[in-house]
């Protein structure tokens, strides 16, 4: 039998771990969310258990396993296996070496990366959309991230944070600021983060919350709610979903100038807005590309819904030329 | 003897080619301004006309040579061959196969590409900084444009119009439009073309101008005329260089944060406002990246100087898996 492949997608809100043969059927996966309050070395031993329940619940070893792939959302120094900062855990995870803290527990090759990297791999490895070559994957949840594949390869860069899209700034006078200190980056406009800032917004200029939000219990509000808020009628939800999406619309824009890839694959929670949403982010793009789009750019959701992220871990191990 | 190189650098105001041998050093090159007024034809007559006074001159015939690079000032259809649109000469280009017309007339092979691009490679092969592997290479001039190499290979995308950093929106409430009619992208903000518009802002605001610029004449703007009006004192001149600078700034950071090359080279026209534009630059593009730079990013000029535009057209022709 060919020798099986183990993702693991590691968020702020959720880690799980999943089997996986060679061609990307799911053999077996398991979720938790007791990491939450963990400290690194309390979510390091989260992961090395969660793989071991995975193999013997199926009642083999890790000799049947090709390697071990991760994804985390946060900053990845990929060249040396060490995750930078990530601001979605109660830990910071400054220069934290995941990768050999893994490695460390098996005997098998292990790799990681940013989950928007490896979830970008998985759609050329796995997805429905193999065929194209220039691919960005873009992650709208916690923050915003996206993955670029041009050519069939993984963009990195220098240090490997290529794809950190959600620092970018396109809108440099606007009032609403990023965790990274920055006025008008495209996550202080668009992302699950910034969606209590982007409420507060039209609350400060006097209109009314018909869904109970007011100036003190904003910060509560994450996509869930706006979600609920649009479909109940709540003029500010609507404004909110609109102002994300432009932005977001905006940034695809931008990417489509410096890349020109074929497809925009876009994920993460707040897609969970609908069609609205999506809809929204594709009319900006379009009213700011005019005639500029020689041949037509498309736009898909991702192919493996809940899985996309395992898979995407999944497929790191698969990459070509892995250092 | 290795055959020779045939680099022609097609721009709006000046049209050049020079042959090289394949380590890139000049032999000889021609320079004619000729082609201004010229349609499309005319043009592609003068760059035959051009290739061949300059093989006449050295007593060789085409079969010394291993192939004819063109760089051209605008929007290329690279996997075509086709000049999509330029915006700097009489003509438009619309979807004019350049390449093919210049075929017609050698029996060697022709590539062509964006002139942005084609510094970018000649950069990696020839240039000083042929060390690197991650290269931006920026150019500000009448327009604003950008070559990305990663892993040592260009990265064209779909179309072959990658590197439009030029449209890229980085201040959509900006009363400044470009000629894509949109507002507030790089362009607009930053370029040659931009400085009158730039200059007029200040000048609405009541301000004076010390170089005899008003809002009737201020048309006849160019780098040039900044340059002495930021060497003699005037205000105005000064706030414009620190404007497009700022811009500039801005639009490395954004390429930073997505690409995270190894080095930024900054070339064009309107390098030549000198030391305080690029240290703005520097500058501008340091207080957006904070403590997010992990590996230092390096700033360069380009190694070559006039001969930069030349010396990329005839990297094309050593570029690995050309079509």
């Amino acid at each position: 039998m060919d020798k099986l492949l183990c993702g693991v997608d590691l968020g702020g809100s959720k880690l799980s771990a999943g089997l996986f043969r060679p061609d990307g059927t799911l053999i077996e996966k398991r979720l938790i969310h007791s990491h939450i309050s963990m400290d690194e070395e309390g979510i390091t031993r989260s992961v090395v258990d969660l793989i071991n329940n995975l193999l013997n619940s199926l009642g083999i070893g890790e000799d049947s396993l090709a390697g071990i792939g991760i994804g985390v959302a946060g900053h990845v120094n990929f060249h040396k296996g060490i995750i930078i900062t990530a601001s979605n855990f109660k830990t910071s995870f400054c220069n934290y070496p995941l990768k050999e803290k893994i490695a460390a527990s098996f005997n098998v090759p292990v790799y990681m990366d940013n989950d928007a990297n490896a979830q970008a791999l998985g759609e050329l490895r796995f997805g429905d959309n193999r065929n194209y070559s220039h691919i960005v994957f873009l992650t709208i949840s916690t923050g915003v991230g996206c993955g670029i594949i041009i050519d069939r390869k993984l963009i990195r860069g220098m240090t490997g944070t290529a794809g950190e899209i959600g620092h970018t700034i396109i809108d440099p006078g606007s009032e609403l600021q990023c965790t990274c200190g920055n006025y008008g980056c495209l996550m202080a406009l668009s992302s699950g983060k910034a969606l209590p800032q982007l409420y507060d917004r039209y609350l400060a200029q006097g209109m009314t919350s018909s869904i109970g939000i007011n100036r003190e219990n904003v910060g509560t509000l994450d996509g869930i709610i706006i979600k609920k808020g649009v479909d109940s009628g709540d003029g500010i939800s609507k404004r909110v979903l609109e102002d994300s999406a432009d932005a977001i619309g905006t940034g695809l824009y931008n990417l489509f100038q410096l890349l020109n890839p074929e497809v925009f694959i876009i994920g993460g929670g707040l897609i969970n807005l609908g069609y609205p949403y999506l809809e929204r982010i594709e009319k900006r793009y379009l009213s700011l590309v005019k005639n500029m789009m020689y041949d037509k750019v498309d736009f898909k959701l991702p192919s493996h819904g809940n899985d996309t992220g395992l898979l995407g871990a999944a497929a790191l191990i698969l990459e070509e030329n892995n250092e």
